[in-house]
């Protein structure tokens, strides 16, 4: 696994720092963060959150304005921080909007061309990014979760649903949790799954919940009551009734004059690591 | 006093905010960042620290990378970031490179032309910027305190030893102590002071303490060893020997493995949020 270092830093007495790769899925170079914690040796690998950011970020963003690294140091857990797309493929049109193409994969693995010969960050994540992290860190695959922030948090929440054998825990901040009928979505699904809105299900956290997919943990999710998306894109209470109907457990706080900046993340971020820890160091 | 309002968010139960202001100082229009906790009201004023940042920096940088805020917020003490020069001034050679001009402005008032026109970001810091900003959040100037990073750790050291009676309170995070003998204090220097040297010592914290001024409280200063800029710009030894000679109270620590960036001042800053309250609000 040949790793590019771009940085390494210490930071609360673990390691951050930011690689490249030659990756398989994308058959691009990928970029990516990683905390490690002091205590994690190859003989006691640590458990391990991937953080998923928003709309036109990258893999530097979460890590470095959450404030979430502080409380991994202190939990003893690993995190890594992937790229929110594909980066230099040359796609037609990917880097025309912010909200398609680059800074925008939606962590799915698009069906439609001209996308799908480079915008597989669903496998990517599901399969890749785990297998090259997990080879050269010492942190624990068998103890992953996965948390996100808007079309982050649409990507943790669909993997957990999709595959919990690979994500343990899972919690969002302000995610799109019905992306097949807000704006973001549609124009995402349309442009990289194709018009025909059965192959949508799959990549929607609501309609997986609705199919029967479900997690054996609690899926934690804080949504800002100020958030200026709310009500076009978010709209938190898709998610809450069909986890209702499904039988998901779902804690979704709601938090008066949150908006949905990272400013509203760091206020947060400490619970959203004791709900991973509690579940992947229980 | 007309600010203009830029963002505004909700953090840490308090909120911060990004604003802009025509300074008369600078004769510019200068932005700045302000987080001020929930429990600040007119009645119950709050202290406050002036947070600077170091070379190429704005006045974003320090509140969004360093997890200031969280601690700002615990200990109910609000932050006040300047930018680190002016901008906008179109004085010739200002971005000509990243150490001089704009992101650059040593917190000094230039007596050189061009640049005296302009940079003046000395009285900006001890005059302007705190009547601007106490005229209109419910801040406690009379409780003040000053912090920076790199070149706004020699700000905030110079600062704070020639006005005590302003800067009640101080610290740093791998501080220029000795910019009369380090490339980027000769630098700055003798662009915006002169080649006379003789003016070059108000401005110097090494300097001062060894023309007899001091702060009556301990000077907290953090110091990575694996700092990229430490033997060449950094120099530590320099302001513990003059301390040391002035009988000033310094505390300066050490930390193995620690380089130069804002994970570094992650990993220390409750520790100054810590020391600027326990003078500010003992």
């Amino acid at each position: 696994m040949a790793l590019t270092t771009h940085s390494e830093h210490i930071c609360d007495g673990g390691q951050i720092g930011f690689y490249s790769h030659q990756s398989e899925e994308l058959d691009l170079v990928a970029s990516f963060g990683a905390f490690i914690p002091q205590e994690a040796t190859r003989e006691k690998p640590v458990p391990v959150i991937h953080v998923l950011a928003g709309l036109t970020c990258n893999h530097e963003t979460f890590l470095t304005k959450s404030g979430i690294v502080r409380f991994a140091a202190q939990h003893g857990m690993a995190l890594i921080a992937t790229d929110t797309s594909p980066r230099g493929s040359n796609t037609p049109g990917e880097a025309e909007s912010w909200d398609i193409g680059v800074g925008a994969g939606f962590y799915l693995d698009a069906t439609q061309a001209p996308w799908r010969a480079h915008y597989r960050m669903g496998s990517y994540l599901d399969r890749e990014l785990p297998a090259v992290t997990e080879a050269v860190f010492p942190i624990d695959g068998t103890r992953r979760g996965i948390m996100g922030h808007s079309m982050g948090g649409h990507g943790a929440l669909v993997h957990a649903l999709s595959r919990p054998d690979l994500w343990k825990s899972v919690s969002a901040f302000a995610p799109i949790v019905h992306p097949a009928v807000v704006p973001w979505g549609e124009k995402a699904f349309t442009t990289y799954l194709g018009p025909d809105q059965t192959g949508w299900a799959d990549h929607d956290a609501t309609l997986l919940l609705t199919a029967g997919h479900t997690h054996p943990t609690t899926i934690l999710i804080d949504q800002g009551n100020a958030d200026q998306f709310l009500e076009k894109q978010l709209q938190p209470w898709h998610i809450e009734g069909a986890a209702k109907a499904a039988g998901q457990k779902l804690e979704l706080r709601r938090h008066a004059g949150y908006d949905h900046s990272y400013w509203f993340i760091q206020s947060f971020a400490e619970d959203h690591l004791k709900h991973h820890a509690a579940i992947l160091k229980g």
